[in-house]
């Protein structure tokens, strides 16, 4: 078993044995997984753009940002989980799609799609 | 090599190519991710709770949310290989303070923190 | 002077004295719009669509909630401040676009765009 | 009347037309300000902090940063209304809190709270 599937398997546990599988249907994950992001982003809004690598890597913040990562991470695993989607061949998917959509050669260093 | 690290090596090739990593410090990353959370909120918000598994399901719904769910965790992806975080360890580690946190006694059957 | 330029004006004022005219550039404010956005989700993460308001109007939750909803107010107007938008102009010009991408005959009962 | 109070008329108007009150609970509209406030996030997230006045004059983004911003706006509004908060006195009693937490004289030119 990888090392994904082996974490769903801890987090399912995790619900299982607080019985919140009764909260957790798509819509209330999608916010669950948004109100993360919102805090993972409240980390970074007064950085600026060319400190922000720094101001990471600083150990006053790194495990703030790396819980904060991982509550991402964590609300995108039950959401996948929830609705039977693997994530990892959604993802592979999707690069294939981004590729087609931001062709190199009118994509290379800009941030706008051509 | 596992699944995890294959995306982020293929991530990697995909920013490289088009020279995107002058784009991707950590705060435009943490920008992408929660705008990439919004837009697959966005999919939910007129979908009440007792029909959200099943409209997830419905073929019409289901590519597109895959697609977001996708984005996000690329996102994520790119977020954690920038801060040299490891997605699977930090959420191990999480997982492991939320048992704390939500003890399985004061815990069950309850939404919020007791 | 009506009393969303009152506010405006009380803002300035709150900003100025603290100097932080610095951190707030249109990007600054926008991710603190979105995170603040996050924390009023959060409030109704678990909440079912059919207890909501009655869950809002609980005085055990109503002061926060306004409080949230406050705070995403106050990022929208130093905004709209600092671009020079007029948030009342602008609301009323975007009504107008909804009234014709969202035509009542096809749009009735219906929440998804025609 | 004052001009917010005409918007809150205006929207409760446009709504009423399209049947739309029965979507429009707060966690629904929680969740519509959220993805409104990620697509105003999208805006931004390619561009630097030191760019970001500049970019938001140029025309070619300038209408489409108000109407985002207006978006948010009447997901507030309607959400404001459907709670029965007066947004105006919300915001000015938040206003009262932040003076308290964030003091002029140790917050000057810091953007964390002290």
């Amino acid at each position: 078993m990888d090392r994904l599937s082996e974490l769903t398997t801890l987090l399912r546990e995790f619900v299982h044995e607080r019985e919140w599988e009764q909260f957790h249907d798509p819509k209330n994950l999608a916010m669950a997984l948004a109100s993360e992001a919102g805090e993972l982003l409240a980390e970074y809004r007064w950085v600026r753009n060319e400190d922000a690598d720094a101001w990471s890597r600083d150990p006053k913040n790194t495990g703030r940002v790396a819980a904060e990562a991982a509550d991402v991470g964590i609300a995108l695993l039950l959401l996948c989980d929830r609705l039977a989607i693997d994530p990892v061949e959604a993802i592979r998917a999707k690069i294939q799609v981004n590729r087609s959509n931001y062709p190199v050669g009118s994509s290379r260093g800009k941030a706008q799609r051509p």
